[in-house]
This record gives C-alpha cells, sequence and structure tokens, in this order.
C-alpha cells in the first residue's frame, strides 16, 4: 500500500527536518490507512506494536511532498511484520526505511492472540 | 477554505477522544494548506501566532471524519484573523470552534511588520 | 500552583521557539501535577475541557528554561477555571497567558455532573 | 545516567498506554539532559539521528512513574550507540528497550563530521 503522508507543521524541528520520533507517527498512519480502508478494521487498532525500527536515510525538510510505502513482509502465528519505505514524492529519494512488528490482541482478555484467518489471508495483499 | 483533517491515532487519548492541544495543530493544518496552496507561500510560515482560542463544542471520537473550514475574519495593519469550525463530515455536527491571531514577522530583522499588499488582497478570498 | 516546565526537543519548531499548540500541552502538565499531587485525583482526569485560550506574549526559544504557574480563577456549580502564566525562570519575563475550562464529567454516564464537595473546598487553594 | 521520565496526559492513547512512538521522544529526553547537563553542550543538538530501535517489553499505562537509563554503548569515528532501558519506578519491571545511532554533524557545511575528542573523552562516562 502506498499513500502521500499528510505532513504537519509541527512534525519539524529546529533545523527544519523531521524529528525523529514523527517517523514512527508516519509508519501509524500508514497502518491506519490500511487497517481501516484495506483491511476493513476499527480506527482502535486490536493489536499491539512490539517492536519499531528506524533508518534515518536522506533529509526530510519543511515543504517537501513524502510518500509511504506499507508491505507485509512476514506473518507469524500471532504476529505480523510490516516494512515501510518513505521516499520523497518530488525526486524519489529514500528518506527513510523501518519495519514493526505487531501483535493481534484481544483487549478484554488482556492476552495476546492468534491472527484471525480473514486477516491471515488479506495481510499478503497490502 | 474547506479541507478534511489527516488526524492521526495519537490525536486521540485515553478516552479515545481528541486531546485539547490537538486542535491547535488542526488549525495549524489549515493554516498551512491555505498558506502554500491558496495564498503560495512557503511551509515555513513567515508569520507568529499572537493568540489562539478554542471552544470545544461537542466530542471528536476516533474514527469520526473531521472537516475544518477556516476564514479570514479580520485584516489590520500588521495582523489579521483566522477563524476555523471543525465539523463531523459525517453528521454535519459541530465539534471545535475557534480563532487565532496572526502577525506578519520578518524573521531576519526580528520584528513585526506591515501585510504585504498582495497577501492583504488575498486573505478575505479564503 | 508553580512548577518548572519538562520541555522537550520536539515542542519547538522550525525557528526554535516553541510551537504554539504545545502551550495548550504545558498547561495540560500543570492541571495533571495539580490534579494528581495537590487534588490527590487520578491521572486518568475526570473532567473535560470546554474552553481554551492563550497569548503568546514574547517568544520560548529552545534552551531556555520555563516555569509555569496555575491558579483557580473561578469556581462554578459544574465547571471551574484555571489561569496560566509562563515565565522564562531565567529572567521573569512573561512568555504566555492563558485560560482554560474545565467541566467535572462522569465518563461512566456520559453527563457532566456537579463539582463534588471535596475537590470545591480545594480549587482555591491552587 | 538516568533520570525519571516526564511523562504527560497526551503520550498515552486510547488504551491509556503509552503510544510507540512517545518512546523515540522519551529517549531524545534522556538524549537532552545527557547532553546538556552531561556533556556541556547545546540544546539545539549538533549531531543527527541515523538509526533508532525500540523493543516493547511491557505496557507502560497512564500514571505509573518511569525511569530512564541511558548508557554510551558504541563510540566510532564520526558516530557513537546510545542504549536505553525504560523501568517501571514502582516495581522496577522494564517496559521498553532501544537504542539510537548518533552521527556527529557539521550544521552550517552541512556535513558529518568526526567527534570532537572533548566529547570522545566523555562519550564513556554517561
Amino acid at each position: 500500500m502506498r499513500m502521500p503522508i499528510a505532513t504537519r507543521y509541527a512534525d519539524y524541528d529546529t533545523k527544519a527536518h523531521a524529528n525523529n520520533a514523527v517517523y514512527l507517527t508516519w509508519f501509524e498512519m500508514a497502518r491506519a490507512e490500511a487497517w481501516v480502508h484495506h483491511l476493513g478494521g476499527s480506527a482502535d487498532f486490536p493489536f499491539i506494536v512490539a517492536e519499531a525500527t528506524v533508518k534515518y536515510v536522506s533529509e526530510a525538510m519543511i515543504g517537501q511532498p513524502l510518500e509511504i510505502q506499507m508491505t507485509t513482509t512476514e506473518v507469524r502465528t500471532k504476529a505480523w511484520v510490516w516494512s515501510y519505505v518513505i521516499t520523497d514524492a518530488g525526486d524519489g529519494r529514500v528518506v527513510a526505511e523501518g519495519r514493526t512488528v505487531q501483535v493481534m490482541y484481544d483487549y478484554e482478555r488482556h492476552a495476546t492472540m492468534r491472527i484471525p484467518d480473514t486477516l491471515r489471508a488479506k495481510l499478503p495483499t497490502l
């Protein structure tokens, strides 16, 4: 799944480049788009993030249009991996890469759970 | 000017409604859209915000699509007022109203300045 | 109540001064301190913010130590007003002033409620 | 270096646990504390973050007091690694672990640079 990133003025720091923490928020925006619009899930995610990694490849300066691509790169019993590439939509330059591990979670029973079959079928299509 | 708000999961708090501070960020997103795309300005704003007010009218819960309308409601010599109405794009309900006062600022001379004539002409068209 | 503000690098924008929206977060930090440590309440606030106003008086630049003073300036049946003054802890200069209106809220019944008597007694002591 | 984390109400999400992106901000707060108060540097960091990783070990719920420990775990020619452990200050439970890679940067020449000798001498003392 690929989408433009709706950046915000407050995402940028004193050097006019994107703050390092905001990349995880941008990853989260991609997850929201995928989860709600591609996978038909709730905006109030039923999974937890167990791990996150970001490699900052080149600077994202204020005013530069950004895109994010998110792909399912691994599906386990209860968890799956999403990988991200953020690019400058103008020149195609890679800005950052990263991955997050999600674990399916039952918030009522407070326990991890197996990925439901319908979700398992759809995850690789992202 | 009217636009949908690209909300983020992290905008919502422990009660699943939008945090009070994020409304000012949403106002800022409307300013960015207006400034860059309607007024032809830089993403790195050449004005300062001198005052901001928000009235929280009804709850904005996670998953509800929001829209923001921004209008120029006053133009002075160096400053102008933008007024905002945020509505639920589904049922039209007003979620919040607010206003901000902007002052034109010369960041090189560190001084306020008159609103340039070209901007003065365009401000009322928002 | 008066306290230092634990500012964050990400609170500052491309001009190295504090982003306008973060002042509402700083007000919220003062509320949390007062609510939990002075009034003995839960970190998960049982009230809603109905209104917020900020006047940005002078610039808060990165690296400047800030303090916030919060005072109860009005108590009504269900609502009360907190007023804030943010100062530079170095030179005493006023950086911003503001106020927020809080309404007591019963999150189980989804309804506003009267301010409990014990809280009413303590509010003016802040 | 070890310090309490000044958490904020807005750091917590709809499930009342800390949002995944805010951990990178907490890491940044530890860097600011170390950089300014232990290493004598400027609040406007002269380095860039090249990589960041977080492992979310257990939930950080609103109201729980948190501490962060930051240690220099590697020093290269231009870059160094800081490792972090966030714990619940009440029961000592590990909440998260992570690491970031910093690269010394000359913002005037827009180029990476060698770690200055005085900094190189102090880094391992954190």
